[in-house]
């Protein structure tokens, strides 16, 4: 910065020299961050987050102030509280036909985008995805960016179809359906009380179809259990089809890591699109796709159309980078503990009042049966006490991912983030609730 | 606030009657925001927006110190400084199915939305397409939101294939393909030097396929005019087939504004897609999609796949407040003086040097031609000379929207927001490299 | 906000009146500090903070966008960040002759002030004084305000001296000189290995002279001991003479405040000055000036000249605000926890190297002796090795309080605010260095 | 930024040069002031104010991540929001016994300090007084300076009593008080309409008395004119005894500056205090003391007891860079031209209603004569409506600064930063207001 020698110059020697010392401890992560381009093992501060982003934003052109700007866009905005909005990243990211390429009137905002990809594909890497080889931060959320991957694979595979084993969630579908293509739904059949794949049903639609592409799901509430995705992706090698996986919320978890690192291993997997905010404690709004191959990222990345917002990769970045390796793995830590609470709390919930904890895997979830209970009742109760995030489902109801699924039932998670207070809270609300309908009764 | 009767308890009453008279003439314009929601007239101040969007933000559940939240996406957040980086609109916007519904864990981000759309569709209403009826702020840039308009066009209406009269520009073509939508390209021709879309062509297209929809477009770099959008706005009421108009940056002309209001008063227009960047000085990111017809706009609303970000939304809302029409209507008088000014200096140069200053009809641009110089060159030398947006294409180039166009040139442009400095430094940087080039040689 | 009824309008019922559950809880404790002005038990967020001080800010009349302003001081300030560095509180705090009056050009800044002093009092209040009746932040360090302090006893009370109990810091010398009063300097007496005030000294120097008052001092670092401020305050009742405590970083200590409290019940206490950074965690700039008798507060208001700075008002507000009573609670328990941590520490060290930990009382410091050791090389080492705050003391030297204090020696403190990690970072680092300068030896 | 390699490796060569162009044009301003220190010609823009006070506040060892903080004071704070209050200087500014000395703990608050300190003295000498060599930023306002300056005489040259040429204003007057000094009243006499100080009664006044230094004043309120500070510092050098001279909001004046710069070359001047809110659009709460002897800034610096905030010297700092030498320039141009409009508008009004505009010497302010009307009532109604400034005086009241002053009077201000249209709006509401008052009449 030129400071260093004129603290010396004006500030006794020890006293500059602690200053320099400071300065660096505090500058050394940003360094870091813009050389290494990792998923750090540290935290950064907010403070550093801030600088960061700050010099970055100042390589833009809109920030020269001897440019001369002629172009029908150049990142003009209406006051400074607009350009603070986008963290001064007013030309957005990407150029007409490729979202990830260097846009020429912001080298900042280029150079922002390939250090977040780059400490975004790291993070997956360290935390299970060892094999895969290339990534990017979408500037989309899963829905889109399925629908962006699925695009790109009609592009580059001509699919046509999609094979989707059941899942009771909008998004995918409308996924599917923004890349303008067909969805067959895949049935589910009960396996105790756990809501599975029909994988026998998959084998046979994709000897019936042509033209078609797998989307796999790993997160989703209980009863529906993870897809086999080391099964499907075999499956997807020996027919020489396309395998995308949906793995929402998985990255918190061990088991849907290693699962879907074993199907890298052992069969076909093109990409994989996880949140961004269900992962890593950042706002909605990005989410992040990885391959085994690179080749399919740069496919995926052309499909997009002109340029993006710079926001969500944005605040991707800052997430990851103020939590690091290791606080994630204490958070990680502490998820499943509280999961653990939670299943304690429900257990003894479920005892008082005759019902019971459904038996299925899942990472985060616990689902609890309400039968012969007014469950939609008690989740819209909830949700005038302040507890979000509860889903109620009647017996038989969509919702299940199964026609005619047995019982009525309570959703409650346990996610990375969430505190045991939350856990605490919701279940002694859950309870009074129960017990005051019980009593209404 | 509560804040007057202490005001009054506290200070003598004639400093107390001041300091509320403050509070309330500053409180006012935010009130007015919320009820209304219009166009202002007068712009808000940044502290004025700070804290609408604080308290908008205030709302949502994840704000909630007595929230117990167990979903698996309740808006935790890295950091303050990730929260801050969102606005604190954590959430984003939308729902599953729907991404302008309201989210019932972000009643902030609902209302804000919104408020947002409502106060886009009334400046576009304001600004010359009195007759639009519905509309909302798109997350995505134009070049994706034309693939949302397209993609709900295919879902509601069937269509199968786009055509699109010439234009040489990846974005558009990028959505058409993002929808999985075939395009045809409609040819174009040479009148006097201008480059015109081919209404013949475009009219027995029309007859010979099937399932289609016309995408025009209003803005684009000249020698390329505008397509008559009136025209064929005649066509597809005659044909009943659908028809979007990609109005990137015609928001600013008044010209423009017109020739769309007339083509929705004679004809079949199903939606009118425009920059937030390029004509509200908004950074890159979000699109604003109106139509004659409301169901159109929820259509295309429900095509997109899940939530997402809210930034794109916010950075509009606030840049629309803090323009408001008496600010936006002097910087399009500013903006017509400055292509005035640029025309002054080019005819100037063009005399200088021997080239001419193409005649074409373009609300923001001109083109001078360039023969017989090495135009790439030129278009190199001036982006190394901090000269950002001319775009410089040799004769018979991509770039012309036509085979064979018989001039070399390059293009300026003077849009809103651009100063007189900018013109006057980009001219005199090209005065300058032009009569290096001609003395090297 | 007017929200209420949109709310309703746009949004689905129960979403709407969850926003409406939220909002309230975001700001009801902001309407709880504007209404009933006390220290709260809990914190508020930092969120809340802005608001707060935004809305406040927003009645001073430079915020006006109608005023038309023709004084010679109109807080007009050079840029938008410029006036961020002053939370917008622009025009100050203060008039001419009387720094707690309301300024009618800023009745915001006004009812700040006022807001910030009820709360600093009632905190001083809950926190041990439960006598005190009036006090104000004062915008100035605990040196100023007991110059302050002591400038205005001369005015209303006609001292000219101070009798002062020695005590080797320059801050509080330099405020009696500020006043342009003589200092007096009461000789210490060794208690043990504690030095302490000569009460027998102060008692003759009361009798032999003529308009005095006393200061003395409860915190200060080991050897030296608490002045008897029970006695002291007794001396001055029988004498009539003005008596103010200096109690820089004693509200954190029940048993300092125990004592002040009994000093005012027991006999004459005028004013007692406070750190705020010290005691609240704020940065350097303001003090707490209380006093049993609210005429005492206002003669040292009225001794202030003219206006001055916001800042430290609104950062004592804000740190106050951000504590709450509760969270205060658990700090001052860690506060001793960590103090008892830093003994064993010390104590441990003290047997390896064959020192003491010296036998003196004090709420957050303690002193190992060093003796035969170079005590200011211990000193550098440790400030290079970014220990900060370690005060080493050779032998007989200034800084002991006493001439010829029998013992070279280090102070560490483990004050509020301080963690675990510091007390074990810098013992490390001590053991390290004294063995190190041991075996060089 | 180490930055350099790494975006040549990532971006395009050329994508990356553009971004180290912009980013070098965007920290050279910032390397300059911390190079050189002066009083830059052009301003610096708010995000390159917020990197330097973010980098320098940065050195600070409470930012060190790997400190052992074991003092009693060591910039702990209660949340990030109350850090950024004070910019991250949460030590403050200076030592015990020396508030301009280096703090050991606050590396980057010292250099912070030393850099503001250099371009304000650097600022004052520019803009007219090239003679002056030391100076420094006091985190007090004007009044509180003057009791600074008072008390280092009295300190350093024995001074007992203040001779102060008669100013009805109650700051200065508490200043001498608070330095514990007599104020001996210096009368003033009728010269025209204007109020001037009586030199031969000063003469004698100096002859008289012993052990005195005196206080002159430039800027007052008319009908008071400046004191004659040439030949005041004359008979200071004659008589040896200190002089300091009250600028308060002289900078802007060339007249003014001029005058002391006389004053400084023909006789004896101590020190010049000046406000740094009145002179550069600075929050209130600072001042700017400079000096023809460095010794004489020592003295003062060194009188100040403890530590201060740091606050009103970074918003001085940043105030100066946010100006520069041209933009200042161009304030004190438009400054003179709005006097000019005042003097029209009011010459008009005066007119109108049969009164006159006062002929008296002042750089920004203006009087109009209210004989026979209620002026306090105007001065009320103005108030309400939104004026702020105007001073109202009776006849013969105090304000006049003379005894028996044989008009009623309205003064008007258009002092640096005032903008036209608070001259318009002002001037149009005292005509409505006067007009109103002789209708009811």
């Amino acid at each position: 910065m030129g400071a260093d020698e004129r603290l010396k110059a004006v500030l006794p020697p020890s006293i500059a020299a602690r200053g320099e010392i400071t300065l660096d401890a505090f500058l050394a992560p940003i360094r870091d961050v813009l050389n290494r381009r990792v998923f750090p093992d540290d935290s950064l501060s907010d403070e550093q987050l801030d600088i960061l982003l700050k010099l970055l934003s100042s390589m833009d052109t809109d920030k020269d102030p001897e440019a001369a700007r002629v172009g029908e866009r150049e990142a003009r905005i209406a006051s400074p509280f607009v350009g603070m909005l986008s963290s001064g990243f007013n030309h957005g990211i990407g150029r007409s036909g490729h979202v990830t390429a260097a846009q020429p009137k912001a080298p900042g905002a280029s150079l922002m985008q390939q250090v977040a990809s780059s400490v975004a594909l790291d993070a997956i890497r360290k935390l299970g995805l060892g094999s895969v080889k290339g990534g990017f931060i979408s500037p989309l959320s899963t829905g889109m960016s399925i629908a962006l991957t699925l695009a790109a694979l009609r592009r580059t595979q001509g699919i046509r179809t999609v094979l989707y084993p059941r899942v009771d969630h909008e998004s995918p579908k409308r996924g599917i359906a923004m890349a303008g293509l067909k969805e067959m739904e895949i049935p589910t059949i009960l396996e105790g009380e756990a809501v599975c794949a029909d994988l026998s049903a998959l084998t046979k639609a994709i000897k019936d179809n042509k033209a078609v592409a797998i989307l796999a799901t790993t997160t989703f509430f209980p009863p529906r259990e993870s897809d086999p995705v080391k099964e499907i992706a075999r499956l997807c090698q020996d027919a020489s089809i396309p395998f995308v996986i949906n793995n929402a919320y998985g990255v918190q978890s061990n088991e849907v890591m290693k699962a879907i690192s074993s199907a890298i291993d052992a069969g076909r997997v093109d990409a994989i699109v996880q949140s961004s905010d269900k992962n890593f404690l950042t706002p909605v709004g990005a989410s992040i796709v990885v391959s085994p191959h690179q080749e399919s990222i740069e496919a995926i990345s052309e499909t997009y159309a002109g340029r993006a917002t710079a926001a969500p990769v944005v605040q991707t970045l800052a997430s990851l980078l103020s939590l690091g390796f290791s606080r994630y793995k204490a958070l990680q830590e502490e998820q499943k503990a509280n999961k653990k609470y939670l299943e304690c709390r429900l257990d003894e919930i479920a005892e008082e009042v005759s019902q019971r904890v459904l038996s299925v895997e899942n990472p985060v979830a616990l689902a609890m049966t309400m039968d012969g209970l007014d469950v939609r009742e008690i989740g819209g109760r909830l949700y005038n006490m302040r507890v979000t995030g509860p889903r109620a489902v009647e017996m038989g109801a969509y919702g299940s991912c199964i026609d005619d699924y047995p019982h009525s039932y309570i959703v409650m998670n346990s996610a990375i983030g969430a505190t045991k207070s939350d856990v605490e809270k919701a279940t002694t609300k859950l309870y009074k609730e129960v017990k005051g309908l019980l009593s209404e009764a």
